[in-house]
């Protein structure tokens, strides 16, 4: 099959890797329908993380079942599926908790590399949520950002705890911060800042329900907040970028007793003691637990409620995932769709 | 009237200093009942935190109202009366979610210095709880704890959500850390770990409510509260010292999705951006509003419910108090009651 495998920092090819094959009795192989690079996919590609030799790349995925392991009892091939770039085994203690990307025998998708033709899908009947229907090629955009990118955003709203008579700073324009705002409007929020100075987001970010746009970054940033929340800061603050900068926004902008939730993977971060103390925020965030809330969020793309592939503003064949990643790393592109 | 002055680093004097007077209409003279030391009145003495010359000392106070400005309300002269460490005026927006540690009007009562025999206290009707009767010299421990070290313990165990079927690990056997298991065991907590070495202690902590004691520090400790716990670390972990290790090991001993509730003053202590992220704990803590609680535990002390006051285990006269420091310094008590 065909694959992308990334080479080095800013060298992604596209290139025949095996077919993937049946491991486990647990184990689903899928035909992906759609894949897509994530904003996570450019710390290798920009040599921020290491890379361990020649990497299969993308954890991000929806398809068709191929096949299914022996042990396989709810997941049947023919069926389309979406999955998280976690996979988990649905029944241990923390999957039960709804900590799906904390299970016991969690399996990271991206040591597989979703940007590809076929996957294998370890834990399939906990990892996979199937649609009662084939959905149509125009859906398709929205059932892989339930993959990921909208379920991180849901995660990191619902850790701010955003819902109704709450006011919603989000800090970070990208697909994951964009789809946080989509989340603040669905769980009620009564006022959604978000934080962005590009013209194409902002209006993404306006029609995924945001209130109020601030440009301001920073100290300024934090200011413009305190203006907007009767001085006393945001409520509910989501985090999607993941800088030692844009979580001491995050936490500066949140009032005492608020809640940050943060989804961007900390990079070079540390937060001072002293200063989280003083703040009295409520900090909650991580790898979000995608497959907690796939049943719901099928079912809403399903409903049309939400339209969470607009964050997709690039499509390329698989056969380009290296001009894919380009787009993305010089922000031409919020995100990139892979057609198969 | 007679109060403690700490002039440097170990240097901490009962002298004469001027009686206080209302300042503000809102404000409340009493002449103190008892005071005590706290564990945060050692971090100048050992010279971590910084004195700008001499300091009258205290921040925890019970006593008889004496006086009351023209626009006190609810207090009335002859009431017997706790406040928190923070004053703080009851109405604004912080204080109504619960913050009162944040009021917008917050005043901190160590700038005022309570170990003496009167204090002046500000925003009087949001800050005291009046008992309905003078209560017996035996209970005055009890409610002088109330203004503090229980508020503190209990906060600590609200933010990490210890109650019914939770296993909750403590970290530090302190005053607070004490209180924490005793708020923990009121809370309804399945299985209360108490981390200690030291036998008193221990003791205290069985008695307050502790099921189990780890002796073990630091990865060790972790790796004992992980055996306890079906393998996964705790569901709500009580921080109550403060330091980069004990951050850590409370960080590191909770499951994922649990929750730490941090309350030792954080010195020094940076918290790693990707280890908070990879844990996925909630976070929350800071300077507790003790205020939040004060009429319930009001209510479960003067019902003979809980007896903070076991934490007092030296009381000297208020001339005495540098004794009752060195004697906290040198872990030879845990905490120092101061007559009056």
């Amino acid at each position: 099959m065909r694959g992308a495998v990334m080479h080095a920092p800013g060298d992604v090819r596209v290139e025949d890797r095996p077919d993937p094959k049946i491991i486990e009795p647990t184990d689903a192989i899928i035909r992906l329908s759609a894949t897509c690079i994530c904003g996570s996919d450019l710390w290798p590609y920009r040599g921020v993380e290491a890379l361990d030799g020649a990497t299969p790349m993308g954890h991000e995925y929806c398809g068709i079942v191929e096949q299914v392991g022996s042990a396989v009892t709810t997941i049947r091939p023919g069926q389309f599926v979406v999955g998280s770039f976690w996979a988990s085994d649905g029944t241990c203690e923390l999957c039960r908790a709804g900590y799906q990307s904390a299970c016991v025998h969690r399996t990271l998708m991206g040591t597989i590399g979703t940007q590809a033709e076929y996957a294998r899908v370890p834990h399939a009947d906990g990892t996979l949520v199937a649609t009662p229907e084939v959905p149509s090629a125009e859906m398709l955009p929205h059932y892989l950002a339930a993959s990921d990118v909208l379920g991180t955003g849901w995660f990191a709203a619902v850790a701010a705890e955003a819902g109704p008579g709450k006011h919603v700073a989000v800090v970070g324009d990208g697909a994951v911060g964009l789809l946080g705002v989509l989340a603040a409007r669905q769980l009620g929020a009564e006022r959604i800042i978000a934080m962005s100075r590009h013209a194409d987001r902002q209006q993404l970010a306006l029609d995924f329900g945001a209130t109020d746009i601030v440009e301001e970054r920073g100290e300024e940033g934090v200011a413009r907040i305190k203006d907007l929340t009767r001085g006393l800061g945001a409520h509910s603050v989501i985090e999607a970028v993941g800088t030692q900068q844009s979580m001491l926004q995050a936490i500066n902008a949140c009032r005492p007793g608020g809640h940050v939730g943060f989804v961007g993977v900390t990079h070079d971060a540390a937060i001072g003691g002293l200063d989280l103390f003083m703040s009295l925020v409520h900090l909650h965030g991580g790898p979000a637990p995608v497959r907690r809330f796939l049943p719901e969020h099928l079912r809403l793309i399903a409903n049309r409620d939400i339209q969470p592939g607009k964050v997709f503003d690039l499509t390329l064949p698989l056969e380009d995932a290296a001009e894919g990643y380009r787009a993305m790393d010089e922000r031409r592109a919020i995100k990139t769709l892979l057609t198969l």
